[in-house]
């Protein structure tokens, strides 16, 4: 479409910002589909997540505002598209990660209006703030996802990156907080997995 | 996971849903993401679609439930890991469209808990009947999607399948039932893609 398509200047910042968010089909994770045909990417994740939060919300902690949390979950990781995925257990990539993510959320939420642009902000802060009921347990599926994914793979990704039992429970520690019930489901595929070989026992020395 | 990792029948059933409609990442449709690098799968569409819902939710011709709009399209598609994705402009695809649906909703659903089942299958009848205000404005997302994507992608899916005017302008037709707005958004790109040669003028015919 030309310049001259929308002549509502709101809309065509709407229409912007949708047009922009479709990189984020680009963003690949580490964790594989479940046919191990390839990796994810983050729209997919983040679709996931949205279905998690719809059939597993009985398991928060606390009662959750499901629209909320699925707002959380759809958004959280669009500033990857300038930022890139950062992988959970690479300690130098998260060292910048903080500082690449605000950096993208400037200019990524701010294609929008300026009112749906704060409005997105807030969210996103609230994500990364983890303190709120919702944040915590979107957070929670966010953790449990590529546990989910990793084990229908045969623990692929784990294998891919010589992940050890000591990051994977640290990992899923924060769950806790979100929802003890996924937290112990966390630890079962854990401990599975551990036993079929897919992650490193302990810290990974023998 | 082995067969007795989770002891709650309950959790197994969502988590076995779960992990099942991740093979809707791997059921790809006729559009492209954005870099034209491939087509998109029905995952990334579906999380673009519940984006769309929150970003132009003001211009639905009623006041929308948000959360019942996103609901819509993130299990809208859901069919189509038994039945496929049905092109459009794909008419004796069409004739048996709903027939392989039906069947396919019965199995995938009832993977969840009874009273799960009932609920996104209520949903996905609401979408495919098109009747509540909700269900307009989510058909109008998902129709809008493939335009906004293939005007972005150069006409590429259009030129793909030399969709004509009178298809484009017939398959926009029920996107004013949801969104008079969007529905002329609809119009204006479909007249700049029939000029610049992406769709073929009229009814093909010279």
């Amino acid at each position: 479409m030309n310049e001259n398509t929308i002549a509502d200047s709101r809309l065509k910042q709407q229409i912007d910002f949708i047009s922009e968010i479709d990189k984020i089909k680009n963003i690949f994770r580490q964790t594989y589909v479940s046919n191990l045909s390839r990796q994810e990417n983050d729209a997919e994740h983040s679709w996931h997540l949205a279905l998690m939060a719809m059939v597993l919300k009985e398991y928060a902690n606390e009662d959750v505002d499901l629209l909320h949390v699925m707002q959380l979950v759809l958004i959280h990781d669009m500033v990857e598209i300038d930022a890139g995925d950062t992988y959970a257990y690479d300690p130098e990539a998260n060292k910048t990660k903080r500082e690449r993510e605000l950096k993208a959320a400037e200019r990524i939420f701010h294609i929008l209006p300026d009112d749906q642009a704060d409005w997105i902000r807030e969210l996103w802060d609230e994500y990364e703030a983890g303190e709120t009921k919702e944040a915590k347990f979107a957070l929670s599926l966010d953790i449990l996802h590529p546990i989910l994914m990793n084990d229908l793979g045969n623990g692929l990704a784990w294998v891919d990156h010589d992940v050890t039992e000591k990051q994977a429970r640290d990992r899923v520690a924060r769950v806790k907080a979100g929802s003890e019930a996924l937290f112990d489901l966390c630890s079962q595929i854990i401990t599975e997995n551990v036993a079929e070989g897919n992650i490193l026992p302990g810290d990974g020395t023998k």
